[in-house]
């Protein structure tokens, strides 16, 4: 394709990036711009196969390799970036998933430090189907096996963060990162409030599926081809990471402990409604608290993120954040005819 | 109906209790037993309009009367019992919500305690359209008004808890009690680990719906009737409340912080499919992170309450709790007929 | 002696009480009362030896035996009680030490729950010099041995809850109860607020000496041979458990996470000084913020427990909670001359 | 003095760093160096008066600058920096503290999210008296003044984060940085990780005075003219910031929620004992539950930071981190004769 607003970037392993902010730009786009992005696994695609331990094959700090980042002309402080996913596809037939020591919600952890042994340190490999969109779990210590539905999703999406911080793309906060949530599929706007000039956008961490709060800290981790469009909303704020899909509005919250996560996630959702729906605080308070659907996403990583989602259909009928998410979705029914 | 094995209460208001353990059965019931049920709202039936303040109308502790206790006949510490929701309807045509003064998640609380001014205390009547099923919110400060689907359930269900101990009504632990999860609706299945001798199961605080995690502390609060077939299961601990649906093994964790009472559900599910389901520890810990359901059930109450759900069609094929969900449910049907 | 405001108990086994609340008296006594009581460890004694492990010779729930309830009479809920140690003195020479599976900070727990293994369950012997006021840290697997100074506490001192409650004696909360702290010693005023009529104080798990935070979960457990005088201070609510000595104010609050207990204990600290020292609000938190130390009590138990203390002579010079504190130690000294 | 090994940095405002990483060094320095360093106060010397409020005068993020960085010629990662405070003094005759709107422990913040309205933002000068170390509270709402002895510390001390970060010089955690401990004080030194090459030390935050928790969270913050000496401790690790003073072996743990800060430090303390002092691990960590003390730290940065501090007197007679205290020490003594 021809289009000078489609761009294909598949970078060389000396290309990833290993944090949000602190790096320079892999490359200038405008806004409106689709990228067709490869990201590569969270382990650098060095755990290919069960006895391919962590711990062995990977050399910290050098996991969840990012694509990008991308420097979008035009965007400033005050403004939110936009990212919509307009396809997002496993590249390979096979996703990872592991035990790490001292890693995870059911094991003590540096943070929730024990004087305990650790876990063992086990794989998973999962099958992937791409046809029929099914991954394929197979017990390690047994004989069962079982196709659950793929569900392909990126673990992390950022911006350089605020503060003339730099942090880790294991890191979830409110520049976005490691969110870990399955909402961040296709079809969804990603909304990221923009703290440094050109935002800096970088994506990865591919999920083939997870479960919510992503209990033992690993996905079935995979490398992706992945299709999103970029814009900006100019002069629109936005704190925390929010999404939108054609169905709802999805706010999320990164902290610990967990309730913090909730807070956030919940205080901003009625914020959301107050600033942009004409709802008055308390009844968006009202409304939030019956009709709310609060998935977790994660509960294992540096911070922990709560997501809350509204169905639009609740909602005064107006649009968000400059109906950015009506307009990116026609942009992704064009590129995909 | 004059089968002997249904039984109707209707209790006066002097019967209602307002703890878990401590007092004496309302009735003594044989495992099997059908209950019809009415339970009033956790007001007590005291907040009829929008100026019944809950801090001028309702005396503390007096509040979330629950219907109860029945001692099951044959219940002793070691079992489990069993509690299958026949069906749950609003037994009148409104349902009342609040805010309370430190009380709620986006307030601080008499734990969370701040030096700051409280919310305002708000009341919102939300009318019940029972034939259609749907709940009416209306703005108090403004003129949106939307209906949302009922999807009515109970707050708390329990039992009398372990350690000599008496709980107040508003308080969820592993003896049941004040969960306030959606998930507690008809046609789904409760297990709770019997404590002392009778069980002394309660039930209350009818919900017409609520969000998950409670954000403001109050649901769509409604008086309930209620028909349910209690049953045990000899010889079966269950450590923390467990739900059960035709599609669905579910489990309950409260706790604070909220990670505690995930970490508690979700070890819960793991441990569920290993005793139950054949499968090793570290196969179902990676099993349950990429299949969880994680909905947060209340982030309120003096515990919070965080729910693991995973769907039976990725386990193997065995009957749970002696296939006791799907014996009540055919009771269920029995009665219907 | 022979001084009819003097009383003496040394309850049998059989009448060791292991709740809050439930319980009838064991006495009913007059304001003024001192009472010489024995407090057995909270082993019930039965840890007499590094082989007598916990999971073994205890029989849950009968574990933390309290010495009372005692009635106080005239007491009514809106009152405070008010005890004040006058001597604390281990009743043997050995105190005794341990780790609990699944029970201490430095390992998962039931709530903090994990798939790891505990760790193993070891029992320390310390020997207590009554006369040096001395207790023995002996390793299990190595020769070190040094003394610590003995400082004899009680760590469980409470009365009835409210809320129509009964709690276990391990719980610590607003009644008090097993709130852990090395500052409830002699020469130390206690201030519980009443909840029942009798407020019904009971006090127990005596400790030779702990570390803040009570870091294993058990402390040096001891049985003990206590002297205190009750006393009522009518009309003065106490929301939590305060402690006066003759050099300080404090403040406890217990709740989870540890940051909630943390901000009970120091709003209860600036209430305290805005409600009775005359301070405004924002200057008491100003003054609190830089005068107030903080030790931790327990980390351990079911709610944790901070304590925030201020030196007195930071205050404006007005006596707290009516002077108690200066007459009971007034009538203890009368008491040991 | 001409000695050579004493170098003076007294930093214009244009040098000063509001990060560790991220930024080029000031100097670099020999181990054995003993600095002569100005610090500015936290709100850069710009808050002077009682209408100066923090949320007009300061501009975000350019707050809480550093002297610094030092790089410290043959650090490498996986050995030890030792700071050494020979004296810490205020510049000034006045140190400042203020409530700011949404921070603080008894307020909610923006983690804590909730819907109520902030606290008034308020100034409090402290003035000091430098010839009696005294630090004068006067009331803003009253008319109490009293005085306090001045404790003259260091809020902030650190090197460059590990895993590739730049971390904003209000984070406290693994790297040290804002720890806002009151151990950190003339006499003590300090041991940080080192992650980088160079270890970059950086210095700020003075307080003449601060409570345990810095519970309003802003101590008396003031401008400082502090003295110290850098050693290296070559090949020993240091996982968290570590203080000795003469008396006590000292751990911090940063992390939120605040059990888990205090776990942290508390394993930190078992493992220091198990490491370097010849104790098994459970008798490390039951001479910890009983000995140790735990005051807190912060309870208010974006990590809440707990402390354990340890008798040397109880411990086996050898020598911690190569004796780097007694070295360094000995050096502060020569430099004040």
């Amino acid at each position: 394709m021809s289009d000078p607003r489609v761009q294909t970037f598949r970078p060389d392993p000396s290309e990833y990036v290993w944090t949000f902010g602190g790096v320079p730009p892999l490359a200038r786009i405008a806004p409106g711009t689709i990228l067709e992005l490869f990201t590569e696994d969270c382990f650098a695609g060095r755990v290919r196969g069960v006895d391919d331990l962590v711990s062995e094959v990977c050399e910290f700090p050098y996991v969840n390799p990012q694509t990008g980042p991308f420097y979008v002309e035009g965007a400033e402080p005050g403004d939110t970036l936009a990212v919509h996913f307009i396809s997002v596809q496993p590249a390979r037939d096979w996703a990872v998933s592991t035990t790490v020591p001292l890693f995870g919600a059911l094991t003590s952890t540096h943070a929730t430090a024990t004087l305990q042994d650790p876990l063992p340190e086990v794989i998973w490999m999962w099958q992937l189907d791409r046809d029929k969109q099914l991954c394929r779990f197979e017990a390690r210590f047994g004989d069962w096996q079982v196709d659950l539905p793929m569900v392909p999703m990126h673990g992390t999406v950022g911006v350089a963060p605020a503060n003339l911080e730099v942090r880790s793309s294991l890191v979830p906060d409110a520049h976005g990162g490691n969110l870990d949530t399955p909402e961040m599929r296709a079809g969804v706007t990603c909304y990221l409030g923009v703290n440094v000039e050109g935002a800096m956008l970088s994506i990865g961490d591919g999920h083939a599926r997870q479960g919510e709060g992503e209990t033992c800290g690993v996905a079935a981790e995979c490398a992706m081809d992945t299709v999103l469009v970029v814009d900006l909303v100019k002069g629109v704020p936005c704190p925390w990471p929010r999404l939108e899909s054609d169905t709802h509005l999805i706010t999320t919250g990164s902290a610990r402990p967990l309730e913090d996560a909730f807070r956030v996630a919940q205080t901003e959702l009625v914020r959301w409604l107050e600033t942009e729906f004409g709802l008055a605080m308390l009844d968006a308070y009202q409304l939030v608290s019956q009709a709310v659907e609060s998935p977790l996403a994660n509960v294992v990583d540096t911070n922990y993120t709560s997501v809350a989602k509204i169905a639009k259909q609740y909602l005064p009928p107006m649009p968000a954040m400059r109906d950015t998410h009506a307009r990116l979705t026609e942009l992704a029914r064009a590129y995909r005819s």
